[in-house]
C-alpha cells in the first residue's frame, strides 16, 4: 500500500511553521510499512485542494490530509474532500454535544461547523482539541482526515489513524528503538548491516539525529506483545555486535537514561561547566524528577568563578590554562566535594567561533569526572566544520556518556 | 508570479528529517512578494519526479528544487530535470576545477557528475558545498535547483537564488525586522492592523515564535538602502505603538540583545537558576563573546546549594519555601554578591509535571533581579496547558526581558 501526504494551510506556504506533522506521520507509516511516495502541501484554497486530491486519488491507495478542520472559513477540507469523493456531509450528534460540553460557553456558531461529516465514515474522535477526524473508502482510496496542530495531530495519529490503518493491514506492528552513542551513523550501518540482510520477519531502520544513532527494529503480528517478542532476539543480536555504545533501549535521551540510572544507583551529581555554559545542567533538568538526583550545578564560566565556586586552584590555572585536562579535573573534584555529590562532572573547551589556541584550537573540550570509584578525563575527537552549537551540543553528549560509562555501568 | 517547491528525498519521505528547506526558501519568497501555491516532495525516483515537474510546468511560474544534486547515484534531479525540460548536460569547467580544488585526493569518478550542467543554465557557485546549484528558462519557466543539506541550500537561497529573482523582478526588497516580547501575537496584530492597512509602499507581516513576536517590514525599491529608507519611518510608528515591548529591531534574539546591552554598557551579569536549571546559562553563553559579560552561574536546584552557592538563608527557606519571592530575591542578591557582578539574575518557580502546592500550583515562578539601581521580583501570569519545556522557556524569555528593560533600558 502506498500513501500520500497532503497537507493543507496556508501558514505552511507562508513558511510560518515547518510541516513537522508530514515528518511525524511519514515516519509512522514507514514503521508500518506503508510506502510514502509524494507529500503535497497546500494552502486554504479550494480548487487548488480540489486540484491536489484528483491527483493524489489516482496515485495513492491512502490519502492522509492534516489541518483545515477547524471552525473558521478558511477550514475547507472536509468539505472538499466530501465534495471529490462524492460525499454529503450530515451533523454528528454524539460530536456535537462532545463539542457543546467542551467549548461550553464559547461556542459560536461557527464551531458548529466542527461536528458535520462524511456520511458512512468512521469518526476520529479527538481527546485533544475540538475538531475530530475521520476515515472513510471511497473510489478505491482509504482517506483520512487529521487536525493540523502537532499537538493534537500525532496523539491523533497514533491512536486513531494507526488502528484504523492495522485493522486495513491485518496485524499490529511492535517496534523496539536502539539508542546508540560513541560510533558514528555509517560505522553503525556498517556494522549491522549483515544482520539487517539476514532478517526476514523484522526490519531494521537506522536513524542519525544530533551526533546520535538510533535503529529501530520492526515486526508485524497478531499482538504487540508478540510483535516485540520477534523484536527481542534481534536486539539480543545487536547489542552482541554494538555493545556498550548502546545506552538504551525504548529509552527517551541520554540525560534520561543518566537521570534514571542514576535514580536507581542512589546517587547525586554535581556539575561544573564552562564551555556548555549551563546546556550539561539543562538536559539534566529537562526530565522531570531529576532534582532526586542534581541539586548542585556551576556555570564557571570566568577563571575567577572556577576558583569562588569550584576551588580550581591558580596556579593550575596559571600554569595549564583554563582549557586543559588539569583544570576539567579539578573543577570536577570541587564540584563533587562542594556539591556533596557522589560524582562531580564538569566541561571545559573552546566553542569558538573565538578563542582557541594554537596546541588547542577551537573544537578542543576536555571533560572531568570524579566519583568514589576515581577519576577520568577525556578530550573527545575533534571534528571539523562544527559549529559553536555543535560543538556545546556534542562535548555535553559526550560528557553523559562518560558518567553512563565509567560510574553507572549501562 | 507563483512559484511551486519541489524537495527531492527519500529522506524526507520516510520521515527522518523534516522539511525545513521548504520553510526557509517559503518565507523568503513570500518576503520578496512571490506567492507559492504548491509544495510538493518525492522520492529519489526519476518517474515520479518527472511526474512531479510536469504537473509543476502547467501551475507555476517558477520551479525551484531541492536536493539530488549530489555525487551518489541516487542524486538524479539535474538530469530528469534536463530530460523533461529537452535541455542536454555539459561538464563545466570551471565547475569541475572548482571541485577538484575543493575535493583534492578525496575526489571519486562519482563526484565528477557535481559538475554536469544544463546547457545555457546560469550557475550558481556552492560556497558552502560540493555541488552547483543552477537556473534556466525553459517552455516559460525558470527552473532553479538548489542543493539539500540545509547548510547548504540557506546561503544558496539568500545569495544566489534571490539576486536571481530579483533580476527577474527588477528591484531589490529590503526588510527591517522589529523583535517584540511581552505582548501576546493576537493584541500585536490588533494593535498593528491600523498602521498595517494604510501602507502602499511597505509589507508588514507579522510572526510568532516561542512565545515572541516578530514584525517583518518589507519594501521595493531600486537598491536596498532606498527599500530600507522607505521601512524605518513605519519601524518608527510601529515604536510608537508597542513601545518597549520592541526589543531590538535586526537583532538575532533576546539573548544576543541583552548580551550586546551589557557589552556596550560595560555591565556584567551573574545567574542563580533553579526551575530553569542552566537554560538561561545556556541561552546567554549562546551567544558568541558571552565570555566578557558573564562568568558566574549557579543552577541551585536544592536547597543546600541555594545555600551554599549563593547564601539564601535557611530561615528564609524554612518560612517562605525555595518557591518564593523572597528566595527568588536572595538567590538574585547571592549571585550578584558572590559573583562579584553588577547584575544578579534568579528563576525559581514548579516546572511541572510534579510538584507545585496549592497556594503556587505548576506553572509559577518568581525572577529576582538585583543591581545598583535597585532589586525587583517578578511571578509572570501563569498560563494553562502548558509543557515543562514551554514553562521553562518562558521562565527564561521573562528574565532576560526582565533585565533589558529594568537595568539595560533598551
Amino acid at each position: 500500500m502506498n500513501c500520500e501526504l497532503l497537507a493543507v494551510g496556508t501558514e505552511l506556504l507562508l513558511g510560518e511553521i515547518a510541516n513537522t506533522d508530514g515528518q511525524m506521520i511519514a515516519q509512522g507509516l514507514n514503521e508500518h510499512g506503508i510506502n510514502v511516495y509524494w507529500q503535497t502541501v497546500v494552502g486554504d484554497n479550494p480548487a487548488r485542494l480540489r486540484q491536489a486530491l484528483e491527483i493524489a486519488r489516482d496515485r495513492a491507495d491512502i490519502i492522509i490530509t492534516t489541518g483545515g478542520l477547524g471552525p473558521t472559513a478558511d477550514d475547507l477540507t472536509k468539505e472538499t474532500v466530501a465534495a471529490v469523493f462524492g460525499k454529503k456531509l450530515y451533523t454528528d450528534p454524539r460530536q456535537l454535544a462532545r463539542l457543546k460540553e467542551r467549548m461550553g460557553p464559547r461556542m459560536t456558531p461557527n464551531n458548529l461547523k466542527q461536528a458535520d461529516l462524511p456520511e458512512g465514515c468512521t469518526v476520529l474522535e479527538n481527546d485533544w482539541g475540538t475538531a475530530p477526524g475521520c476515515a472513510f473508502e471511497a473510489d478505491g482510496v482509504h482517506v483520512i482526515m487529521l487536525p493540523g496542530p502537532p499537538r493534537e495531530c500525532k496523539p491523533m495519529f497514533l491512536y486513531r489513524a494507526v488502528p484504523y490503518l492495522e485493522k486495513l493491514q491485518g496485524g499490529v506492528i511492535g517496534s523496539r528503538y536502539v539508542k546508540i552513542f560513541g560510533v558514528g551513523e555509517s560505522s553503525m550501518e556498517t556494522l549491522v548491516r549483515p544482520l539487517m540482510e539476514k532478517q526476514t520477519q523484522v526490519t531494521m531502520a537506522p536513524y542519525a539525529k544530533e551526533g546520535e544513532c538510533e535503529l529501530r527494529i520492526t515486526a508485524r503480528a497478531e499482538s504487540r506483545e508478540a510483535a516485540l517478542a520477534l523484536c527481542d532476539p534481534v536486539v539480543e543480536q545487536v547489542r552482541e555486535i554494538l555493545g556498550d555504545n548502546i545506552y538504551g533501549v525504548d529509552v527517551a535521551s541520554l540525560e534520561e537514561r543518566v537521570v534514571r540510572g542514576l535514580r536507581q544507583q542512589g546517587m547525586t551529581l554535581a556539575l561544573a561547566e564552562s564551555c556548555t555554559g549551563g546546556l550539561l545542567a539543562k538536559r539534566i533538568t529537562d526530565v522531570p524528577g531529576a532534582s532526586e538526583v542534581f541539586g548542585f550545578g556551576c556555570v564557571t564560566y570566568s577563571n575567577e568563578a572556577k576558583q569562588a565556586l569550584v576551588g580550581v586552584s591558580p596556579e593550575t590555572l596559571e600554569r595549564y590554562t583554563a582549557v586543559s585536562p588539569e583544570t576539567a579535573l579539578e573543577m570536577a573534584r570541587g564540584a563533587r566535594q562542594r556539591g556533596g555529590a557522589d560524582i562531580g562532572l564538569s566541561t571545559t573547551g573552546y566553542a569558538g567561533p573565538g578563542g582557541g589556541t594554537e596546541e588547542h584550537p577551537v573544537g578542543t573540550v576536555f571533560i572531568g569526572l570524579s566519583w568514589a570509584g576515581g577519576e577520568r578525563v577525556i578530550c573527545p575527537e575533534r571534528r571539523y566544520m562544527r559549529s559553536r552549537e555543535q560543538i556545546r551540543r556534542s562535548a555535553s553528549s559526550t560528557a553523559l556518556d562518560l558518567l553512563r560509562r565509567e560510574v553507572l555501568k549501562l
